[in-house]
């Protein structure tokens, strides 16, 4: 009896560290988004910093299952995406979807409408920083598939 | 002679494969410090953006070899370091120094005299984001060794 215990303890490290090991978010994944209206697919964001009058940024993990999206969106101050994972998409209004990997940077814009997702194949990460002096990110439309899939 | 040109092309590529998979930073490197008096040992500062109108904050990675620790210094904008690989030591002026790890979260006030580095046995990295509208960072004195190895 005591070995057989013995034995499903050693299991279940084996499986949990397998579990830990796969998850590869550099900081803990957060919730998955609250706001259930603005994306779809699977998505885990996690607040990084609480912006104030000394720091007027946000910072920001999001971590993508593969193939899920955010609608197309504004940020009225812009954003920076750092991409810390795998492979996603990224598309500004009138210009073609950009394929884009870990190690990449996207400066985006004040005003400009866009949408960013994972690759089908790949789950997608990036730690964003958004100043917070301009207001809050406007959301817009779902993107559509023939959209998503024009970056295949 | 092809046969020997084919298997120094094949172990000259498994070599730098095995170069960058070393190699486990985010974001390229970059250069090693270029103002070489305000750091000790081996330290790679990659800037990630150009702060401007709209991005009123400068995002850099920082790459540091085990040991390797920047100055006592002061933002005068405050900074967040966002702690990405290893381990390493931080201290406020008249606190102890604070271990931290990979997925820690660093806010330093502005104003506040600080000095951070990697530990004498592992490498450590952060992605910082730095308000630039109170101006640079003032550089103080060398961090003694005894103020270093009160992390150990």
């Amino acid at each position: 009896m005591k070995k057989a215990i013995g034995v499903i303890i050693i299991i279940t490290t084996v499986l949990c560290n397998r579990a830990e090991a796969q998850d590869s978010s550099l900081f803990p994944k957060g919730e998955i988004g609250k706001n259930t209206n603005n994306y779809t697919g699977t998505i885990w964001l996690s607040e990084l910093n609480q912006p104030d009058s000394n720091f007027t940024f946000s910072l920001a993990q999001a971590v993508y299952a593969p193939g899920a999206k955010l609608d197309w969106h504004i940020h009225p101050g812009g954003q920076y995406l750092l991409i810390t994972e795998g492979t996603g998409y990224y598309q500004e209004l009138g210009k073609p979807v950009q394929v884009v990997h870990k190690g990449d940077i996207i400066k985006c814009l004040p005003g400009v409408e866009h949408w960013h997702g994972a690759s089908p194949g790949s789950t997608f990460s990036y730690i964003g920083a958004t100043p917070t002096q301009k207001g809050k990110t406007i959301w817009l439309k779902r993107v559509t598939d023939e959209e998503y899939n024009s970056g295949k």
